[in-house]
């Protein structure tokens, strides 16, 4: 597995391209692109990307004044993503019709938008940036932040891979109701996905998860099966209705755009999915969630996964900025490191997608377990006394709510 | 489910009985012995038990000086167990040639040998005693030390249930080999062993658990199967060579008692279960493990078993008492931290034991859990500098050594 590696510090740009090892290395912006060879030009374009901020329009506005093609593309990289894209943007370009570079696109963008929204909010702290390679194809991108003011571990990850799926795998998919002819018992697929978990250090500012994914896969008959998969979540420490409202409401008008019965339902979904059955407990307060979804049309499925993802930074970062401040005591501290116990015991005994990587060969770990906190607590027999605020996060866990209607 | 509680530091007893609530009474010693009801009195005897501290023999000179039946059986619960046996003393007695009834003494003696050695060394320390029902059949006796001055955590666990087994559970059996012909769907079945994993403080005191079990299982022609499972295993976070090397010898002494041949079967079987697979480590520097073992005879296996169960002490204790007051520094804390997150990512995703527990209905899930330590910690990317301590224990993790020969 290559790895292209990179810090984001304020104004300070860090990177060097290493293979399978990580260094990080502290330059001014600008002195890396200097360097020689292939991958130190890559990463140092990606180092570069996030400190743009501008985003796509900026871009395209400038690139008249572009001389190059090269030139262009290197300002395209810079400024959109966080890292060049594993399929690569000439690829994308050539394909730019074609769904899956159309959500390649999208999944960059998200990282790359998430990524500067925590930054903005946490500005002492690095974003290490990983580019990694899956041996059978594909890659991808890994963002960590950790240890910060702000945040305790914010992870944002991109992957791209594709390649035979094995019969094992197969199986799983047809045990969830797809039907898939294989030719020789192989079957070409392409997954890809971002995702995203965010530990705040304040216990009065929730923990955020979001992903969201598409699938191809080709049957022996050539014809192609599809679907996505999504959705947003919030795990607060504590209960604040005002918060579980605005991040509710932002997703129920995120999905309103496009059927008004898809946020019900989807609300339901995450609230039977995030489920820690032997706590009897859901691990957060909910959002959206969904999975094999191929209706009504590939197009207007995207338009939707487009809105949800586009949701993403509306729906928590203001949540995020209204409480980083708040004060707390150390028993509030010591309640949310045992809610984070609770978080890690469900992404690895229930999470589909950890358990899936986690058992896949050629997976790359620490891009799977960056879902799980810097710190967490059990406590043998720990139960809060009757009506405290403890009590009353527990009850709506137990007994999942409406927040919008 | 009926819990029976009671805490225990040093000459003060405290316990109170209640239907599935802790609460925690201080009483002087004997004091609770006075109050009426069946369950307070249980646990008044409980209570007083771990006080004696003298063991089955001299309660066994006592008993020619004791009148009654009840004040002999009171006072034999008193000294060698941590609370009544889940079958009953008299039931025990009434069918003391059976394995069965032997194996619950066992464990029972084996619970309160390792508690009152533990206690010891961890004066200031509550033991929180716990014993349960199992609606289906059974229950046990969870006893948990927590936030000590030298166990950060340390759990040792009684369970003896039986009923019907499940056809679920059945298959399990028969996908590890053993063939059996349900009545019905249903096969009656006993299953009771002592758990127990202790976490200490200090990093330079490994973490050490321990499990011996015994399974019985009643054909539909009436045939009974039955096998023992068990080990003993260490998880420092820094390696001492002449630790390992006690720890090894001491199992080894008491496997060659029975079969020169067993110690390195069980030593390498140990290797190969505790690996966290997706990290491409072991959970720590090994010991025995075994399962599902029906040969030579029962009654060789149980005293075989016993052996093992006797060496818990002399295994672990001078390794506790030879670090505990070691100093250490943050850093070797924080890197203690992260293999505790590595034990928790074991526990939680590939222990047999865990995973039955937390998706069998009506399981005890705190004390299953109890596994898990009070803190851990996960870091992104974190890899110790060559050469280091830190990088010398994970060699060992990676390629396990002969500690013994």
């Amino acid at each position: 597995m290559a790895a292209a590696v990179r810090v984001f510090r304020e104004a300070t740009v860090a990177f060097t391209a290493a293979a399978g090892r990580r260094t990080l290395v502290s330059l001014p912006p600008g002195a890396a692109a200097g360097r020689g060879g292939r991958g130190s030009r890559r990463a140092a374009l990606a180092a570069a990307g996030a400190l743009g901020g501008l985003g796509l329009w900026l871009w395209r506005r400038q690139a008249v004044m572009v001389a190059s093609e090269e030139d262009e593309e290197e300002k395209e990289l810079r400024q959109r993503f966080m890292a060049p894209p594993v399929s690569g943007l000439q690829e994308l370009r050539r394909r730019r019709r074609e769904l899956r570079s159309r959500m390649e696109l999208l999944i960059m963008e998200t990282q790359a938008e998430v990524c500067r929204a925590l930054a903005a909010l946490d500005p002492g702290a690095a974003f290490a940036v990983d580019t990694w390679e899956r041996k059978e194809g594909g890659g991808g991108i890994s963002c960590v932040l950790q240890d910060g003011e702000v945040f305790e571990k914010a992870g944002v990850n991109v992957s791209v891979v594709f390649g035979q799926l094995s019969e094992d795998a197969a199986r799983q998919m047809r045990s969830r109701g797809k039907s898939l002819k294989a030719k020789d018992g192989k079957l070409p697929f392409c997954a890809m996905g971002v995702s995203s978990v965010i530990h705040p250090k304040n216990p009065h500012v929730p923990t955020m998860h979001f992903n969201y994914r598409y699938f191809e896969i080709e049957e022996a008959d050539g014809t192609k099966q599809w679907w996505f998969g999504g959705g947003t979540d919030l795990t607060p420490t504590y209960l604040n209705e005002e918060d579980a409202v605005h991040f509710h409401k932002t997703l129920k008008e995120a999905c309103d755009k496009h059927d008004l019965k898809l946020y019900p339902k989807y609300k339901k979904w995450c609230d039977d999915y995030f489920f820690i059955k032997h706590r009897g407990e859901r691990r957060g307060i909910g959002g959206i969630f969904f999975d094999d979804v191929d209706s009504p049309s590939k197009e207007e499925v995207f338009q939707f996964v487009k809105s949800c993802a586009k949701a993403v930074v509306p729906c928590y970062i203001p949540i995020v900025k209204r409480h980083c401040h708040d004060s707390f005591t150390p028993e509030e501290k010591l309640w949310q490191q045992l809610r984070r116990g609770r978080y890690v015991e469900f992404n690895l005994v229930y999470d589909r997608g950890t358990k899936f990587g986690l058992l896949t060969p050629g997976s790359r770990i620490e891009s799977i377990l960056m879902s799980l906190p810097l710190t967490a607590r059990w406590e043998y027999m720990h139960t809060p006394p009757e009506s405290s605020k403890e009590a009353e996060i527990l009850e709506v866990l137990r007994n999942p709510k409406d927040w919008v209607r």
